[in-house]
């Protein structure tokens, strides 16, 4: 079994603890400093930043907090949960502001924190809907009302400001909300939980910076109210839709509203790593396994229903109704850090990758201004990404994740440190064991795997570094300072280096990359007799751009007998690797008005021999609305 | 080109005249006497009706009626169309008393027509919703509210009472109220339209039966204000769910909920046969070709999608996900049964056969007592017919239908008769220029393609005899009184003879009938490297029970090179034809945990050789619950 399989295991040890947890580098500084993230995050900063503050001014977002602090006239504008875009927004400029200064962004953040704190009212609470329109409603519809959500996002965005800049007037105004909050529910004993969850890792994550532990139970007040009859009693959603069906404890899967299930385990993560409470470990245990064998899409996205943006039934996984929200898949990531803190295996780290480089990705355009809500693998043409939606989540989801990138790369524990995502970049950070420590990481990565770490700084005390072996590769190797290493330990999916580090040591992992063809279950009805492309940690795609003249991608196969090409293609989409593959191309023009034939027809049609050139899926939709495919059937030998 | 293909032409000529349509036997006599349908209308007869009188108590339909009525007290019960249900069983119950008295059905239906003609208001308004709970909000509602859907549904069972058994007290009731409607919205000139078609094709054909025209000028009002802005404004419905999103002449797809959809589109067909107004014409057209190539199951079913039970994009026809509710199959019918009526081609006919005898007939279990709502292509396990629904439109739709099946099987014209469906029966006619003829069908279809035609009665003038070759079929011939035909003319699909028709005269007509392979179109996903199995008009599945031990048919591929066997199994669900196929049970066991894996994979798993055993979809889900499948992998070659 090669490690390809990673996703599809549960390495997950269920009697461990949580004392042995990696630590994020949450004190220390990590830098992208180059290549594919680097930009992203340029183009994120420069671009789509000051987009989203457009954004938000013209959709009605400020407007509606400016009504909420009295500082307007007029209609509350937009869905009931505006505010929680302003406070992902703000949360993003917080994390870049982290990074460097910025006298327009620190002018727009400034507007944004002195109209929230101006709209909260004296008890402490805060959102502009409620305030401005059901002012008599406040707490009454917690399962669609969205104010906790919004809350919750408020908690972050303080939290990304106390953090990334020491600027702690928001951290101000989310901890009165919270302490309202918690005398509101928890103190006073009023059953009730966030109808869409996600304050419950806000609250765990404000506990971690202020130490306050009301926060932390609070976030498990709400874990433990849900499953009780809460929600789901009037049309249209039930109550799995609101991850209200069973009791927290006694979850067996993932279901339901897909962003919803995944905050709320990433605050359930949150909950185990503070508490230890062996039950929770394992009910996720048995949700990631769920998740991963069975309603994964190999973008990493997940949610394949439209329906209730959910979780489908097992193997429900199609290409064309792929739901697999932007924020859905930013929602995995965040689970799967956390997964990944407590759980100390490369499986999470995998599925990051699988996830911020492919679903992820793919939500966000090149030039930083157009966002998909819905990333499906097929299109059969006239998809692009819009600049805006009515429902906004997932932009400034996306601009928060971007911004904050950098924290995934790494982590500590008491004696070493842990490498999980390739990226050129700095980190600096400190070791309990080990003191200051700083590397530098070049790479070329996704487009090439080989990697070279660079100590910069170190006092020359032991420590271990651990280098994740993505799942995807096969004969990683690994030298230091030229040398091959002394036989370098694995252990669950790292490469284990011990050894008194000094100044000017260097690490080079080599992870071998070729284009390789993948196949999904037969139990998924979408994906039969064809195979997709992927290349390192990417998913490939072909789109209509990139084929022979007069060619649809839809009317093509892949030989998947002939050789795949890797070719460096810098004319392309900002500069890639796109794949070169053997395959056909049928004339499907006498099947138009014939949806059903005797079988063999279609075998009968014209084809003629045609190159397909696949690029990153991620990348896709950022040349006009032409037809897309990440599944290619596989032409059968005639 | 085989007549297979016939579903996915368009034999509509676009310049023809309803002045030739084909005329129902509305008049007539026709019995079905026995075989397949006959068994169902006995078991719907003796069964099916009482169940539903017993689902209509406990649900609260008559209730509700009896609550408008000022018979009772209490809580309005259920949906807002709960009346419709009413009618529906209702006017199943009126044409099977037109095949023959039943005291107890009588009683039944006494009881109903009283108790509805008590509920209706002095103005003739009548709806127990809005007259119960929102008296104040009559007609306010009409995007949701169902009063013009039920109202369209009560004339439609006072038709079939008036026909059937020449019982106008409904009758009398369903005129005042569409007067009154007629009133309200035609001659005040108040925009509005059914949210939910139904009462165009009855408000036609009550002016059919009562030649009162402000009932067709009604229908046609209503098919005139749609797509001008009524309905889709809120959440969670669009314009396009409810066929509002353009005008009805300038639409160009089947689109939003099916069973709205094709309502309407039967409205209108029954529109074009009174009025002959030429661009209602066209745009059937349009809409067929595109539903019959781009967006149809191999079932005949329609609605691929969950989310308002509506048509997805073209080629989205998922397995698992297939809604196809059994009201859509049968609004299908409806409206390829006008379609016929007007276009006198075999390719309507031939979609009806395909809709009855599968994603039709599905929707009902064997003993009569069990419905489904959903029709799905692939189970993957535990799906079974409910008794009834919250939404209980599909079981009476199902009863009414099967009671009036005998209406389907053949038409007549000026100088001769049609037969589109074979069945054993009897059909008494008179036509214009050949006075009355009565046949007598014999045959075993659908598990035997012989049908022999006897004129029982006739008086010797010169007609023409049309019996349509399925599309499916290839090689039909028919002899005259033991001669082969002296070459029978084939017109639109049909076997035409034209003869001085005597007593005794005896037609036969073969239609060989071989299992059969089917393929999809490339551009579906769900079906690709798949294969159905067809015989005769059946589509079959396969299900766990039939299949060898611990074989489930989930694990197994068809081999397509091998020949396919017929066998008559007299032990399986009532006595069927089945099919067998040599295939090969894969062990998935390896691959639980692995949802994607290198290409290669699935191919290297163990597998043995095994017999399929295919039974007719239809009668699936009669024996438990066990997976199912339309579509099987088709095995390649190792």
């Amino acid at each position: 079994m090669t490690l390809f399989s990673r996703t599809g295991i549960v390495p997950v040890d269920a009697t461990h603890s949580p004392a042995a947890a990696w630590q994020p580098l949450t004190h220390s500084r990590v830098t992208i400093t180059g290549g594919l993230w680097a930009e992203r995050q340029a183009i994120n900063r420069a671009v789509s930043l000051r987009h989203g503050y457009r954004m938000l001014e013209q959709s009605g977002n400020f407007h509606d907090l400016r009504l909420a602090a009295g500082q307007a006239q007029g209609e509350f504008r937009g869905p009931l949960f505006m505010d929680s875009d302003m406070y992902k927004w703000l949360e993003a400029v917080g994390w870049e502001l982290g990074s460097g200064p910025d006298a327009e962004l620190q002018g727009m953040a400034d507007e944004a924190i002195r109209l929230i704190a101006a709209a909260q009212t004296p008890e402490g609470y805060l959102n502009s809907y409620y305030q401005v329109v059901e002012p008599e409603r406040r707490w009454a519809n917690l399962e669609m009302g969205h104010e906790l959500y919004c809350a919750g996002h408020l908690i972050q965005a303080a939290v990304a400001f106390a953090r990334a800049v020491e600027d702690t007037r928001l951290l101000d105004v989310a901890r009165r909300f919270a302490d309202y909050i918690d005398a509101t529910f928890r103190q006073a004993g009023r059953p009730g939980a966030p109808g869409h969850p996600e304050i419950e890792m806000a609250l765990v994550e404000l506990y971690r910076l202020t130490g306050t532990e009301r926060y932390l139970q609070l976030a498990r007040y709400f874990v433990d109210q849900r499953g009780h009859g809460l929600f789901g009693h009037g049309w249209p959603f039930n109550p799995t839709y609101f991850q209200d069906r069973v009791p927290v404890r006694e979850t067996q899967v993932v279901e339901g509203h897909a962003v919803r299930q995944l905050y709320l385990t990433s605050g359930v993560t949150d909950l185990y790593l503070e508490t230890g409470e062996q039950a929770l470990w394992e009910v996720l245990a048995r949700q990631w396994a769920d998740m991963t064998t069975r309603k994964l899409y190999l973008t990493g996205g997940v949610g394949a229903r439209y329906e209730g943006e959910a979780f489908g039934d097992v193997y429900e996984l199609p290409n064309d109704r792929a739901y697999t929200e932007t924020c859905a898949a930013i929602a995995s990531i965040l689970w799967n850090w956390r997964l990944l803190l407590a759980g100390r295996s490369a499986a999470y780290a995998d599925l990051i990758e699988r996830t911020l480089y492919n679903g992820f990705l793919s939500g966000v355009s090149l030039d930083g201004t157009g966002y998909f809500y819905i990333n499906p693998l097929l299109s059969r043409g006239g998809i692009t990404r819009p600049q805006w939606h009515g429902c906004a989540c997932c932009p400034p989801n996306a601009m928060r994740l971007l911004a904050s990138l950098g924290h995934y790369l790494a982590t500590r524990s008491a004696n070493g440190l842990q490498v999980h995502q390739y990226a050129p970049a700095r980190i600096e950070t400190a070791l309990e064991q080990g003191g200051r420590v700083t590397l530098r990481m070049e790479t070329d990565y996704p487009w090439d795997g080989a990697v070279q770490i660079t100590v910069e700084e170190a006092d020359g005390s032991p420590w271990t570094l651990a280098l994740r072996v993505p799942g995807w590769c096969e004969g990683a190797s690994l030298r230091v300072d030229g040398e091959a290493a002394l036989s370098p330990q694995s252990e669950e999916g790292y490469l284990i280096v011990e050894r008194a580090w000094q100044r000017g040591d260097v690490v080079r992992l080599d992870l071998p990359m070729a284009p390789r063809l993948t196949e999904a279950h037969p139990y998924v009805d979408a994906t039969r007799g064809s195979v997709a492309i992927e290349y390192g940690p990417l998913v490939y795609c072909l789109e209509d751009a990139d084929q022979a003249a007069g060619v649809s991608a839809l009317d093509v196969e892949i030989d998947p007998r002939a050789p795949l090409r890797a070719v460096r293609r810098d004319d392309l989409l900002g500069g890639i690797v796109a794949v070169e593959a053997a395959g056909y191309a049928t004339d499907t023009g006498p099947l138009a008005e014939r949806l059903y034939a005797p079988y063999g027809t279609t075998a009968g049609l014209a084809r003629r021999a045609v190159q397909l050139v696949a690029v990153p899926y991620a990348l896709w939709a950022n040349r006009g609305g032409g037809a897309m495919r990440v599944w290619i059937p596989a032409a059968q030998r005639r």
